[in-house]
């Protein structure tokens, strides 16, 4: 049984943990920390837990948490790279949600998150949560950075193109839509229900912080410097991403058929990609509350540019999801395991 | 391991079964009829259950359905009860989560449905399957008329106050609304989502086929025949069902902690029933995708009318799920099994 | 033209008058206060107004104030109570959307507000601003207590029963569902979209602040003390309040059809009172940013208790185009002056 | 006064052209049509337009239309190009909401409808309804053609930078998402309230019928064939349409605050058409039952994608409201007429 401490148990990624977790065979939840909540009942701020959770939540204390086999950061930024170290030292391995870990290059990371790393120095070690890509590394890692929700759902849907050098790698384009869960369980005016609800906009259109980020995998992925113009919206929906990628082909003269067998190929091992059939249109809701990717190829009216659909629920394969199948393979466990929840529908 | 047969599987009862079923320990679906899609894959119609079902939906036939240890009638009224008979000769035991069986009285059934009752001799028989009050008398039974979505919820939060003679039978009051995905998978005009976004109406309200339900299985809980006034009404939103129920207290002595001990008391064995502290305020999202009705008790102002809230999944505790804690009481199974799944929050 | 002042003009209330002032023709907005955004465009905070009103917020200033010929306090309680004194001195007319000179009876106030009322002199020359039982009163009016959201759906429903003594006024129940614009444009995690889309729950069971005011509005029409059970709840949309109303008849020779002539006949001159047709089920979108309350009657199984529907738009009828009718009526306007605006459907 | 004829009346676009014309100084409906519908009073079908429209629907015929001015064909396609060669020749003028007279070339419109065209004679003469375009000869023109819903948005959001001739034109892309009454009041699993609630999808993405109206009028903006890649989505809300449009600036040097003034100074004589400051982020909410266009110019991280945010109200710039602006502008009243209303916030 693995043994697991949650940093931040307040937000929507923490009670999924919780979720996730109590229905998993081969770990349990032994401290969830809140400093606002502290001494409440799990189940008082979540009551679809009542029978489920009895725990409390607890300050955050780093001698109590290394006790544990490992520990989440459900938090928002800047909060896990000020226990991290302390916390692998005690021998404690961490997987942290947050964008601390992210991006490898401190300078870059500052300019975008206007203020200094703490831990520059655990950049090089920090593994990058997707394991599609990582698996290997994800399995000895001691500190890993899940990857945000637009990134693991634009980063699966390009990736087969670019490691190929299937398109033009300088001329990238993801106009992607989120549930607002995304933006957190935080009190803000523009996030109530009033003011979302029948109605939807872009934002972060002139730089969103998820951008370096996958550009910097993507890149990896090429080989090369990649071009990325990426547009997120708001839903007026809870949970799910919707990327729709848009990609000019460098040789004309490859089938839509192959870039299909292409991406099949490409995710045959990965349990959470579904290459679906050509010609579907993934709904967001066929993936909601499960770590399930779906992918679509389209080619336009047969001209140059490819067009990929990828959908996630952005709180499971793009968060909490992710960082249990990130640990199953830490731990030797089956990589599905505890993630095998069918999406409701309706 | 039972062996599911499902007759009419193109609904959201029908696809929550397989849902419900997929994840089930002790029992698996052998075949699933539709006469529109026969031959077509289920995870077509529903793509959220790819790589998780690969049946094709075939036409229903008798024979075929009775190599079944139990079939699951998921249809209409009006179905059922042209193939229970057979199904039943042929040592096939059934779940019926249509209309056809749950009222006892086929001249009732009659007024109340605009036809004739095919097989009133099997009324006697059949099994309310409401395992609150019917364990013992589900676990025998050959044919089970699951309840409706409303009588669950209405049911379930005025029994104990009845049973204990502790409010005015002839002044009961149901308000409830529940969520559109109750109407079904049907093309209709007024349940799309451009008719329905954004507004709230009641229906029904000059009389709705589950008043008799709830009247009769009310008026044998409270041992003589009572007088409800049950007003319906349609939410913006898929799921979930919400009874507000008034009556009132014949004795102004019996305190409200008492009716509270009492509650308690009565679903004290109940692992679908959560009676929530005095003062609670249940949401539909608590419940969504599970087993489980909540209930919390209210006397407003402490003057003599009790408020009973009351809330369910209309799929799942309202239909599907309620169908599945029959089978497993039917086949000596857990009760809870296959029920287990957490509602999603947010 | 009419010069108006608005005071708390970043609200819901506050955003509603000015879009519907700015159809009024023979009325203006002079100025609109608020300390958080003074200084800011009134069209940066709400778009939708970009062209149509070029007013900046300023701080509030009972000197500028009492140059206009009519304030509305769009604020929640207990700001208008300090300010309304001196623009009455000041000869300034005053249209109070808040609750704090609804309730004639100060200790009661005071019970349900937590607080003293700063001016209990007021309160009796404070007139209940609703125009179909009031409107005489209204024309004089120096101050003017608008109703709330819930007691206009609640008031309209219930007031041609009382009046006529035709049901039992000791057994009144209203089942009431309001949007959530009605809980106003504040930052809480209650009501972020994450929280309520897709969720249906009743609040304020034990005791909500609108009960004291219907009860004080119906014992006036009833002419003796009534009873009522008030349960309030919060829909997933943003607009609309749908009262369902309860009563026994005392006299049940009593047709229906004859209460369905005296609710006719009770509103023949109002012309914001649409009694529909028998047998109708009024919509919340029917109404949905317009003046209209919709209101149908049913008797269920032809019983004894007749259930009334009562629909509005919190904010308009129920909030802001209620005040603006008031003040058509002490201005000498037509009633319907700037209260034309036809419901968006879909 | 205008005489108004409107056949098709039942669906949304109908429904819309009552609710605009009602409120409209200078026209009114004689009569409107629907063969299912025949006798039916339009405010049954329409509770929202009670004490405004008290019309009933007839059936289409043509001696009784062309007794109107103009007649607007609110119906699907293939509808209108039956009866317009008969009304034309009786002098009324025709309003063309459906796609019968959009495009050009009578063989591309065979190819995208699938069906041969019936009056090919009059393509030429039909005047494309974008006022912000052709005012001119939409003044003079006997028969409208109104844009699509999508063209309109992305059209307006594309044509000053092609028209200039700053934008590469073989590399248009553009990311569209609509509200669900776009696809109209018909009766389809795909629409229903609990397929679509909480969920988003891409739709005819290999090619949707907008794509050759679109190339079109951009081509003609221009002056060459122009490629675009065109995305549409299906929003879980009513109303709203938002296009974001990717193109490559030809000359890196020109700055955005230049390309900020092109549109300034493009669109400084439409009346409906909101250049909003940049950095702006629309919101479809913001243009709810409004006939505006408002539009937001981004430059992401400064390198050479021009990012273009365009929204409309899908029923009302998107097809009734620009309707009746060409109205306007054939009978010589004020462009804005009837067009006056302000959008819902919240």
């Amino acid at each position: 049984m693995v043994k697991v401490g949650i940093v931040g148990g307040t937000g929507y990624t923490g009670a999924e943990l919780l979720r996730l977790i109590a229905g998993h065979p081969d770990a349990e939840v032994a401290m969830i920390t809140s400093r606002a909540e502290d001494g409440v009942a799990v189940d008082e701020l979540f009551p679809s837990l009542r029978g489920v959770c009895d725990l409390r939540f607890s300050v955050p204390d780093v001698a109590a948490l290394s006790s544990c086999d490992v520990v989440f950061f459900a938090t928002p930024h800047n909060v896990a790279m000020k226990l991290v170290p302390e916390l692998l030292a005690a021998g404690t391995r961490v997987i942290d949600l947050s964008a601390d870990f992210r991006i490898r290059d401190a300078a870059l990371w500052s300019k975008w998150y206007n203020e200094e790393h703490l831990c520059p120095e655990l950049l090089d070690e920090a593994v990058y949560g997707l394991p599609e890509t990582n698996a290997e590394a994800i399995k000895s890692a001691r500190l890993i950075a899940c990857p945000g929700c637009y990134p693991t759902a634009v980063e699966l849907g390009f990736l087969p193109l670019l490691e190929q050098k299937l398109v033009d790698s300088q001329r990238l384009i993801a106009s992607a839509a989120s549930g607002v869960s995304g933006a957190g369980r935080q009190a803000k005016v523009d996030n109530l229900f009033a003011e979302m609800d029948g109605s939807f906009k872009a934002y972060g259109v002139s730089g969103h912080r998820h951008l370096p980020e996958i550009e910097q995998e993507l890149s990896i992925a090429a080989n090369e410097a990649v071009n990325l113009t990426f547009t997120p919206h708001l839903l007026p929906q809870v949970r799910g991403i919707h990327a729709t990628l848009f990609s000019e082909q460098l040789d004309p003269n490859v089938g839509l058929d192959e870039l299909q067998f292409l991406f099949e190929k490409r995710y045959a091992d990965a349990p959470f990609v579904d290459v679906m059939p050509l010609g579907s249109l993934p709904q967001t809701r066929t993936v909601r509350g499960g770590n399930t990717c779906r992918i679509a190829l389209h080619r336009p009216q047969n001209r140059n540019t490819v067009v990929v659909l990828s959908v996630i629920d952005n709180l499971v394969k793009g968060a909490s999801g992710q960082a249990i199948q990130c640990m199953n393979l830490m731990f030797g466990l089956p990589e599905t395991a505890g993630l095998g929840s069918i999406s409701l529908l309706p």
